[in-house]
């Protein structure tokens, strides 16, 4: 998507320089758009453990390039052992977040391409092939979500007769946090391209404002019609009749429907649920954790510093400052995730369709997985 | 209650100056305590339109004293008319803030005083009797809200043993937005007497974070053990097992039991009523507006500034500072309140009892209402 004016993916290799990665430090927007290199699989690590790069699809992208690298850099290392390298910096890569299940879809793929060549070199390109497989079947993924989303909005639209579509989205499931589209977001870019009138109200997403930060901020590069509002301020929008549907993303989704994404994505559901308005989640099926049933009982939540309760950042003249908003001797708790259980779910907008959140919906659009 | 151990109320006459008027600047709070003289009906009116004093019986009371203040002044001023002087004020003082419905309460109290009067000298001495006998019963009906309100969690306690009983509660309804003990605090302050354990999740309540600024700090400096949390984080606490109750307070509840308090508050009645929590509000009668059906429809909801979603208060190491936390473009939308319907309530806890969310239930407690 458009950043001033150009089109952007959220993550890519050095066009010169293949042992390079590049993407932008969500840690600085909107405040600053900064373009930093991933060299090596520690930098991958860090990039994912520090939420440089977020998003479930991106986090997985990163961590495949990061196996990449650790292949790319093997020659150059002292290290002696090819399979032992790889799967250590399989297992560390795969540690840096818990919830995203993706990551580990992301790391196995490539893992498995690089342990099939017959030689580090042939696994170098060989994994660079698998990453630029995994770019490529993302954005087609959003893509896909976006056209099947679209038709959701254009449906309401229609029987608003055009008047704008109101859409709540909770944190950043846009393009940033994927390849390119975005999850959550692919759907309001199509209708835009499709001439379809949408307004979003964008949740700030406390504790790290990704929506006041991210997403309000990528739409704004877009051009589509977006109003920021607290965590707390979607009830009252929903009883009075100014949202028209919610779509969120999913960081992991059961086989039988439940979403774990951002801490608060479970009291809109309630709201929309509360007052008839149609509950979407957009998530490419890399996302889907086919072997885990009952998110609430079987998806570990990360539990994260409470600094980030505890301050917020932002811009104060042109410093990016961080400040303490309660007593210093205040103490907090920092739950990064929350689990929507299935029932309060509308519908799953896939790569492959829409569907039911319920086990027997999601296997009719993946056979493969019955 | 306590501020670094010594007894203080919200609001109070100066003991040597019957013209002025102090009260903590809380806009400042939890950052430095810090005492302002109000000794105008123009200074009230401007400290709760600028929410140095918040919560719906001290913004009561300090009308009540901006009245007072007016009749007080009233033959220091150039004007002649003192009934005109004193409904001129009492029209102004009503329109600082539009939710609070015991603003209305005491202004009319204090003016039927004033207007029985039979001159302006003996109009405020009758004021200032009034505004005591405000305060007073204001503080009664704190303790009386806080020993109904023990019951219930003596009775948690009971069943969990002498475990911590978790509450949770939202914005401040705590004694600094009344005149001492608070409503939604009180019976935690008795419980600590009473040597029941608790432990309170505190909401931060985004835009003006009034959890985390205030309810956060006068639990503190009272030492009952509690936790910053931010708005999103509830509802997976109570998925979790780890809230007993909801308690929070009302800015207006009407005659049939729905209660419009501080946005948000709606989702985490929501969320009580997903997971089988009790959901109490904690309310002197004052905020209960007898001629008023159907909050939803019929309770105006404040439309506050943009700038306060889009910036947060804070400190950065000695100073106070705002700092914006999305692109300087971003524009926002800011309600106040919202309104939680009176099926979502397990109970109203009033001055003269506990009670269900409905009309019969409530005139039962309050027979002169009928």
């Amino acid at each position: 998507m458009l950043i001033n004016n150009k089109h952007c993916k959220s993550i890519w290799l050095h066009p010169e320089d293949p042992g390079k990665v590049q993407t932008f430090d969500q840690r600085k927007l909107p405040f600053k758009v900064e373009i930093v290199d991933i060299t090596t699989p520690a930098d991958a690590f860090e990039a994912i453990r520090s939420m440089l790069v977020r998003g479930a699809p991106l986090i997985g992208a990163t961590g495949a390039f990061g196996l990449y690298l650790a292949a790319y850099h093997f020659t150059s290392s002292e290290e002696t052992d090819f399979s032992g390298y790889i799967s250590t910096w399989h297992r560390k890569l795969l540690s840096s977040r818990p919830t995203a299940v993706n990551l580990q879809w992301a790391l196995d793929r490539v893992s498995e391409k690089i342990n099939r060549s017959e030689s580090p070199e042939v696994a170098v390109a060989s994994a660079l092939k698998e990453v630029e497989n995994i770019l490529r079947e993302e954005i087609a993924m959003s893509e896909m979500i976006g056209r099947f989303g679209l038709e959701i909005i254009r449906s309401i639209s229609k029987k608003k007769r055009g008047e704008p579509v109101n859409i709540l989205t909770h944190c950043n499931a846009g393009w940033i946090a994927c390849i390119d589209y975005g999850t959550a977001t692919a759907p309001i870019y199509l209708a835009k391209e499709n001439a379809i009138s949408v307004h979003v109200w964008v949740d700030e997403t406390r504790p790290r404002n990704q929506g006041a930060r991210l997403t309000a901020w990528e739409l704004a590069e877009n051009d589509i019609p977006h109003h920021l509002i607290t965590d707390n301020a979607g009830g009252h929008l929903m009883q009075q009749g100014l949202v028209d549907v919610v779509i969120v993303g999913s960081d992991r989704t059961t086989r039988n429907g439940d979403v774990a994404n951002k801490i608060g994505t479970y009291l809109k559901a309630l709201a929309a649920n509360d007052n008839n308005i149609p509950f979407y989640v957009a998530l490419p099926s890399s996302t889907i954790d086919w072997n885990t049933y009952d998110g609430l009982r079987n998806i570990p939540i990360e539990e994260r510093s409470e600094e980030e309760v505890l301050t917020v950042e932002g811009q104060d003249g042109d410093r990016i400052v961080s400040v303490n908003i309660s007593h210093q001797e205040t103490r907090a708790v920092n739950y990064g995730f929350d689990v929507t259980p299935a029932r309060l779910i509308t519908g799953l907008i896939t790569e492959r369709g829409v569907c039911n959140a319920d086990e027997k919906s999601l296997l009719k659009l993946f056979p493969e997985k019955i």
